[in-house]
């Protein structure tokens, strides 16, 4: 299953060297995991609104900048992230190398695999489980053991692999942009080093393509060879106000498309649909709690409430993944 | 002048569409501006092996990452930065609204045209200067002061626009490279959002290819559009060992070629070398007080002292300018 999209990915990308920067599409119909309803018919429509060199809308290729969220946008985010689950999996792996964590919370509930007692410490809680999973080794040495992670961990609703969890029709929409002449970002409250091991094999976006949260850094010389220490201190949390100023800092310049599911993707909308021009928002709305989970404003993971409002204010697409997507997980039969 | 060198970037660009990945160059011969000697040699031999299909160090075109410092390696230094002057400029337009600059260094010496005698305060005083001409603005406002700015303001000794004042080798360079497939970043202890303004319209580099050091930033919302505000501290110092550390988190893989000026070049040069396989590392030494400037190693700008160290013993290629390139700026006549 896993080869059938990895292949649709390099299809795709194939052909969008064939085609031409301006012309508007395949020549089969693009997005075929989306059903004809309103939200597709506004991608299409955008599109070839930005792509029409005689539209007053033209958008120069050099400017066609999308930002995508990754939890739970492109690919799932329950029962919990999947980045937590992977430092969970490192807590248990590095706990002989850690007898003190016997009894120091949230190491000990987490030991015995009470993850609600060790997850009851709250944000401090997470971040010393975070803290001592993801520093304290070298990128590359950090690079290794996520690569390792994601090559065998498997989900436990699907039993598929974590980067088997990701949305057709997002892959689709990923390969239609750039079939178009954009360039496509992922501006996420992930790890930056995190996301960056898969991201070029699983959504065809290159590392330096690819914006997180991430720790800071020490550049240092052992025995003569340079390497980057991964320190236990964040450096930067790319998440609600972070990712505006995160895709100032990475990118440059505004997105002309911003693609979200919750409340930390609000304001990255807002400042894709913030300026002169054509612009557009999409909130993916996880209506499905049959192929997926069905979740938004109380859900303690991927918490859609106030982006949720402005987006029907606004006028944002709006996603229905229940009705809108013909299939969710590449792994589903057509 | 101006204008032929513009259109020569032009044109390699559009060779470069034309030209297949791994095909080793242009039809006509690359580098004209550079003199037959070891510098070009070596940099056409890296290339034709990391390009070579058939070569045990043939590199992907997805690796293919080059790094270039901007001030001394792209566009000259001297007498004082470019950035810098761009700062005192903006000091003098400010002046009116600041009555108080009349009794408080280093405005007070600046506003006397007393140059040395504002900058005698040291890293503080340019600390100081930066930051009232770099924050409290948008940053479309400040995007737009600069735009200005290099729109008119001309170098003391040639009379040209900083922006003319680019290397050419350097240009042909950076069109070569990317000609063969290599991506092209900026690694600047310049501001990200100074040198993004004219780093695409000048070196073909595109503003997300721009790295460089920055001030805060912070997301409001003014009468419901959201903007970004410069704030006056320091987010990151693109210099020396912060240098490896923006690659990484911006580009976050090895680039296998780099290429500086100066001591604050010297660990991303380092970095460069790092790793498996072919890697490229040049220093540009300033060797032409006729054409250009001579200095090194206890100039006050772009000092080059232990990085000319270790690039003697670790045999990095060394640009004598004097004796390696043709011609030095685009103005020059061939």
């Amino acid at each position: 299953m896993k080869t059938f999209w990895l292949s649709w990915v390099r299809v795709a990308a194939v052909a969008s060297m064939a085609v031409s920067w301006t012309a508007p599409g395949f020549a089969q119909e693009p997005l075929p995991s989306w059903n004809d309803t309103a939200p597709k018919r506004a991608i299409v429509a955008f599109v070839e609104r930005v792509t029409n060199q005689v539209s007053p809308d033209f958008v120069p290729p050099a400017e066609r900048i999308a930002t995508f969220d990754n939890d739970g946008t492109l690919w799932a985010e329950q029962p919990i992230y999947f980045q937590l689950v992977f430092a969970l999996d490192r807590v248990k792996a590095l706990a002989p190398e850690h007898p003190e964590w016997k009894d120091k919370e949230p190491f000990t509930s987490l030991l015995k695999g009470d993850l609600k007692g060790a997850l009851a410490g709250g944000e401090p809680a997470i971040f010393q489980i975070m803290t001592v999973t993801h520093s304290g080794m070298t990128t590359d040495q950090f690079e290794k053991i996520v690569s390792d992670w994601v090559a065998t961990a498997r989900h436990p609703k699907s039993g598929k692999l974590y980067t088997e969890m990701v949305y057709q029709p997002m892959l689709e929409l990923l390969a239609y942009l750039r079939a178009n002449g954009f360039k496509t970002f992922i501006v996420s409250g992930g790890g930056i080093d995190f996301m960056r091991v898969f991201a070029e094999r699983i959504y065809g976006i290159p590392p330096e393509q690819v914006i997180g949260s991430s720790g800071k850094l020490n550049f240092e010389l052992r025995d003569g060879k340079p390497r980057l220490m991964k320190l236990p201190e964040l450096d930067f949390n790319d998440d609600k106000v972070g990712k505006p100023v995160a895709i100032q800092t990475h990118i440059g310049r505004h997105p002309i498309a911003a693609f979200g599911n919750s409340d930390g993707d609000l304001q990255m909308l807002e400042w894709a649909r913030q300026g002169a021009g054509v612009r557009f928002a999409l909130i993916v709305h996880h209506t499905d709690a049959e192929r997926e989970w069905a979740y938004d404003r109380k859900s303690p993971v991927g918490q859609l409430d106030k982006a949720l409002d402005v987006a029907q204010v606004e006028g944002w697409t709006i996603v229905d993944m229940k009705n809108d997507w013909k299939r969710i997980f590449p792994f589903e039969g057509k």
